[in-house]
């Protein structure tokens, strides 16, 4: 272990960022470097020029995910992968997925400089769609051989573009991206530094968090049938109102949660809609989604059992009738325990308000974890905003959490 | 007073009824006879044929109502109306005011064959446009003189076309609306039977309704604001979910109806709006409709008053803010006491099962009551369906309204 006189400088990742959030700025402030475009290419074709810069050997696979590596003593050792992802969503802010790059790229730079060997190869990672344009996290699904020539043939973005058209256009072969997969036993760890994009380190003013899960969480549409009748002529006790069904439910989330969720359970209605939806017509029909997350998967099996019961009882109560699709079940993960104590001795270290928590949103890490051991690294979300112009974290945090970073792989990667 | 022989033929009401229901009849089962349609204009010509046909004066209004009049001994008498109106929503079934309309006819054609003339002039009015396709009740608020030059002027239909324009190509002139008023002292009364648009009298297995009011309304539109927030970060307690809002107003109607309402509250919210709307994010924005009715203004008020409070209370509980846009506001109408004993009079003559009620929905009476005594009989609607081609009413219970129609007439124009 070196002996934690690196220090990483937020001068030059400042730099960095204010660089890379000019490629796919728009007039409205935001930046639009989606997935597989061409700002996306153009910002992977700067990365990797600052990767070369730094003395990183650069690479690209098949997934077009660009990676910088620092040579390791020892070549067959299990590498240590860093990093995160610079596509953006449609009006992003400058941070997100970013900034877990930008930070690990001063990470290897501040390592490469003091020119002490690591134990193991030390890979910086940048990986493609992350925001799921084309429906998945494409570039960290290869990488753990999660891609078949289906997905690639059936891929799509919203507005109706193939996965594949996309990449042909920028001269890339789709079909490469099934090369991408990495023997899990080449890779000794991930670790991700990202955005908490959320309210809970900006509330109570912490500079890290310790990510000791990723959230899983379902996704259900549910509909309730009543008869849709005039709202006039219809008694009060002759109705059987869909949308009062709703209002039942919305009702009992509170209990639901308290009863058989954690305090890491999160339940919302973000979508309803109504049928006919005349304001004089009692709604016939009622369709709306819930999402449910929690980081043990035992909890997220009783809370549906929950959800399940309540609909019925209030589809009895109210002669309605009920279904419900699954729209997706995704596992939680957690994080690898030696991973997370390395980040956790490396924020102490440091002298950082910092604390331990999950992730309620998904991420590579999510992904990778199906090969690898890995651990996060929040920073602080302003006011919680996130995927927007609005999104943004102190200098003060940025450089904690990329102090922290360094701190982990120095630990994790270098003899003591 | 006649001596109650008068009955009507209800083979003459069912061979009319399915005549007139051809007449924009579609290949879907439903009729299209949209006001100021070709079709409309083709029912008011077969209605004006019969009419004659059935020994009655006919003529048309400025606002194109048809009008079919039986001579009464006293030509300065205040004369009484029967009525309601034949044109449709589209898809809608054969009864809804037609039913009004050709029982009215038969009621006339049997006075006509008695050859016992009324006191007063009786006349028989189809008014136009009581569906609202230009947005009111055109043909009795011309009746009532409600119609200025700018109504005629902006009225448009749901798919942006222009009342004047649809007049001009039927060659009526919409100007001649405004000459469509009735001088309120040359109408004695207005009565209207249609059918119940509801399921009350169905589910009791009565025949008639004997409408003693009809219930006012206001609509508001209501939004709830917080904050748009990411469904898997954002912790429960640090959420200001605006749908959540509208579910906790949902919740507190009954109460609401119980403490300040009758039995002949209701109240419905019958459209819900979430922004942004997607699964995974917190609703920062929830815009609801709430439609309530009474028949008693004073509990209107205390509704919206109580309607208004829990408003406030749920925004304050969950940091909302909340706005509302009256929509309407429609005084409820008390009909008139001397034409409702006449009509429950009519009712007891003839051995129905009857109920005095009030009417829920909106009618041309509401319109004619602001300028002459007004009551209605209602028929009973199976399944509570109306407007659609699952509209339907007993061939019984249609000849029982019919003859309390007749009985009500004879008792109100004729002298004892």
């Amino acid at each position: 272990m070196l002996t934690h006189e690196s220090v990483v400088s937020g001068k030059r990742i400042s730099a960095d960022l204010k660089e890379l959030a000019e490629i796919g700025r728009s007039d409205d402030g935001g930046v639009y470097r989606m997935a597989f475009s061409e700002a996306d290419m153009e910002g992977k074709d700067w990365l990797e020029a600052k990767m070369q810069e730094a003395g990183l050997e650069t690479s690209r696979d098949g997934a077009c995910n660009v990676i910088g590596r620092l040579r390791g003593r020892e070549p067959d050792a299990p590498a240590l992968l860093i990093g995160s992802h610079i596509d953006t969503v449609p009006c992003a802010g400058i941070l997100d997925g970013t900034l877990g790059v930008l930070t690990g790229l001063e990470c290897l730079r501040v390592l490469k400089q003091r020119e002490q060997v690591p134990s193991c190869d030390i890979e910086l990672i940048a990986f493609s769609d992350e925001e799921g344009r084309f429906g998945g996290m494409f570039g960290s699904q290869a990488l753990a051989g999660q891609i078949t020539p289906d997905t690639i043939h059936s891929a799509t973005d919203p507005g109706g573009e193939r996965l594949e058209d996309a990449m042909k256009a920028l001269g890339l072969d789709p079909w490469e991206a099934l090369q991408a997969r990495r023997d899990p036993q080449s890779i000794g760890g991930y670790l991700e530094l990202h955005i908490e994009q959320g309210p809970v380190l900006n509330k109570a003013e912490e500079q890290v968090g310790v990510v000791e899960a990723i959230t899983g969480l379902f996704k259900w549409t549910i509909t309730f049938s009543g008869e849709p009748n005039h709202a006039g002529t219809t008694p009060m006790p002759m109705r059987r109102d869909a949308f009062m069904g709703v209002a039942d439910f919305a009702h009992e989330v509170p209990r639901i949660l308290d009863e058989n969720g954690s305090d890491r359970s999160r339940a919302t209605i973000g979508r309803v809609e109504l049928t006919p939806g005349s304001p004089n017509t009692v709604p016939g029909e009622a369709t709306f989604t819930i999402d449910v997350r929690d980081t043990d998967e035992t909890v997220m099996n009783e809370l549906a059992g929950a959800i399940r019961k309540v609909l019925a009882a209030i589809a009895r109560r109210r002669g309605l009738r009920f279904s419900y699709q699954v729209e997706s079940w995704i596992k939680p993960v957690t994080c690898d325990a030696r991973l997370v104590e390395q980040v956790d001795a490396a924020a102490a270290a440091g002298g950082f308000r910092y604390r331990r928590m999950e992730s309620g949103a998904a991420h590579d890490a999510q992904i990778v974890a199906s090969v690898a051991p890995v651990a996060m690294i929040f920073v602080p979300s302003v006011d919680g905003k996130s995927h927007s112009p609005a999104e943004w974290t102190a200098w003060d945090d940025i450089e904690a959490g990329a102090q922290v970073m360094l701190g982990a792989v120095e630990r994790l990667a270098f003899d003591a």
